[in-house]
């Protein structure tokens, strides 16, 4: 262990709006030496680390602009200089993202790890829809699975619908029809299904259908990455009326308009 | 919609550590009028609320000291009057904690409903053990469930472990030579699990074992509820030798020691 390195923060900075950050996490920004900023991160984060150098090493979508190994060499490298090194990660960082990767590159280098945890952009997606996703009526929790096929293939879409959880899909917008028909072999029809895009921040889009009409509803409507995609009985729980086509429904209000159509429904956003 | 009400919000008060609420939180608390705290949440929370009226309305365990109805009545009560309620629930409002119930009772009355998210303890507990709970070398996801069976019968395991997600069971420990042997009819002897006493908390404890050898040595280190249960080959990524009986280890360090076995290796935790 060498005692002269500095320290590497992996920070969650949630899923947009800078008021889900923790205050964790807001402390380590503002004792950060170096920021390392991912760019499904919001980037106005970094006025909450006024003296830190910012590096954006983001990496959108398919397109790697910068490679893991040279964000993993960065962050030995500052470390190593004996500075405080936040490396921000969009949503969760022990949710999808190279947090695995990353950690054992630090450990082997013996630099010290802090991880501050942070909201994922599933928990936000259910809090813009005002459902539990884990009503006990309804199911025994949830399951949060990636659709992203980089590495090593689909998730078991049949075994996944067989533990009758919650589904709540990441990074599956470029799947989604084939995503929707392998769970249509296994599940009704009329399995409630949403798509949360931006969930969490202000252009935050929801759209809530049933599984059977979830592929030409989410085209109809436009949504695109990033989103997260819903999808089980628990996700009807704040449905009011028979379900349908409906457009995303955008109003910030204060209020849930108690009695009126689902699609009319707004959900209280903190001001 | 009776313009005249208060508002209710749900807050996720997370795992415990004070720090690990959102900046979000921390307004909310710092506008309530009534707070009605949970008893799973660190009840140093309410410093953060110096103004507000504070109800204690916890049901630990089995016994519901505080029935549910009677806390849904409290939220309504207070908001019709015209207050802002905050509701503090321990770990994420929105995963396991009957949310689903109040927002229902919530959105029957015409009150106006905000909801905070957190961290839930599976993700501190993640935290503590330095891994993420979907390193894509061996997952695609994580599930999230709970052993509580007062509603509904035991989740399908033999499902659970086809998904080849990493399990993430809460409220387990009375019921976990039940949920060890049921798992491992289905998944690998020498599969990897954890359990996390208190996490995110100043109490966290910890312990790392396989499947065939949980069961004995949680009771042998004496783990109790309020403890997440993790297994899956993911838990297992920050192991550097070979699985053995170990005592969870409480050292708060600021280093990740490399090369030393795990059983001493110490994650660094926020000062």
């Amino acid at each position: 262990m060498n005692t002269n390195t500095g320290k590497v923060t992996l920070l969650s900075a949630g899923p947009g709006d800078l008021d889900l950050l923790t205050l964790k996490a807001a402390k380590a920004l503002a004792a950060a030496d170096v920021v390392l900023l991912d760019d499904l991160a919001n980037p106005d984060i970094v006025t909450l680390a006024p003296q830190a150098r910012v590096i954006r090493v983001g990496k959108r979508g398919g397109c790697r602009s910068t490679p893991q190994a040279f964000i993993e060499r960065l962050m030995r490298r500052y470390a190593l200089k004996g500075l405080h090194v936040v490396r921000v990660k969009g949503g969760e960082a022990l949710l999808f993202g190279r947090a695995g990767e990353e950690l054992a590159v630090l450990r082997e280098a013996g630099i010290a790890v802090e991880i501050v945890n942070g909201i994922s952009s599933g928990f936000a997606a259910a809090a813009g829809l005002g459902i539990s996703l884990t009503h006990r009526r309804h199911c025994h929790g949830v399951s949060f699975v990636t659709a992203h096929t980089e590495d090593h293939g689909e998730p078991d879409w049949a075994a996944l619908a067989a533990t009758r959880t919650t589904l709540a899909i990441y990074m599956g917008m470029r799947r989604i029809g084939s995503i929707a028909s392998a769970l249509l072999a296994s599940l009704p029809a009329d399995t409630p299904a949403a798509v949360v895009q931006w969930a969490g921040g202000i252009d935050e889009r929801r759209l809530l259908t049933r599984l059977d009409r979830l592929v030409a509803d989410a085209t109809h409507a436009g949504f695109s990455s990033p989103a997260v995609i819903l999808v089980g009985s628990a996700i009807g729980e704040s449905v009011e009326r028979a379900w349908g086509e409906r457009d995303a429904w955008r109003d910030q209000a204060e209020v849930i308009q108690g009695g009126e159509p689902l699609a009319h429904v707004a959900i209280a956003h903190a001001a």
